[in-house]
């Protein structure tokens, strides 16, 4: 797409510090880092998100992901990672070109998981229900 | 694994309530919602993360996640989702079975994504030739 950043970081109209490449994805650091090492892979064809590509195209992408978040933990020097997709400007997502970030994790680095909800009686088999209804 | 319970889950030893089930992989809600219709997808097999995992096994785990998130997003009349994986205790890791986050999201719903850190200069061409080399 024309007008998009990660397009351009693709056909190298716009620098990055490049990790990975071959005829289907690409990686490279993330310049907002949510700790140092923070590494994005994204398809090359532009979709919008992890949500409007097929099972067979994330299924590609996530076996780089593999290899890459393996690369990031060591050469980061970092004891986990966390691997994510934000899907939607709902989930903040930013840049609508589908990305996954890697983020190195260290102990006590602050980073902290969202806080946990509790479901009110019979709720969550309600919502069991109405996903399994919408696969 | 014997004293695993993500595959005690699997095996009908502890209740869940079932997504979606096939040969290899298994998806239940997660007990500890950040969001209600929090759904967890997890391989049969036991592996203890998702870098434990062959790029492989990664990638046919990641087709179902895709089928999945969908249909969680829609199912949880959702905006958006978060599709993560926590590798590592470091990383906020729980349960040692190797299991993706679906998590649906809601404009305003207040959970926020980690600030982000600035590099020195310098310092983001260093990580990038590091992780390049663990590759």
């Amino acid at each position: 797409m024309d007008d998009c950043i990660f397009c351009k970081i693709v056909k190298g109209e716009i620098p990055s510090f490049k990790i990975y490449e071959d005829d289907e994805v690409y990686s490279f650091l993330s310049i907002g880092p949510a700790n140092f090492g923070h590494t994005l892979v994204i398809p090359k064809r532009h979709s919008e998100s992890a949500l409007s590509m097929t099972p067979d195209e994330l299924g590609e992408l996530s076996k780089r992901i593999n290899i890459i978040a393996k690369g990031v933990k060591v050469g980061s020097s970092a004891q986990g990672v966390n691997i994510s997709f934000n899907c939607g400007k709902a989930a903040g997502q930013e840049v609508f070109h589908t990305h996954a970030h890697i983020i190195p994790r260290l102990e006590n680095d602050e980073l902290t998981n969202w806080p946990e909800k509790t479901y009110a009686e019979g709720e969550a088999e309600e919502f069991a229900k109405k996903i399994r209804e919408s696969l």
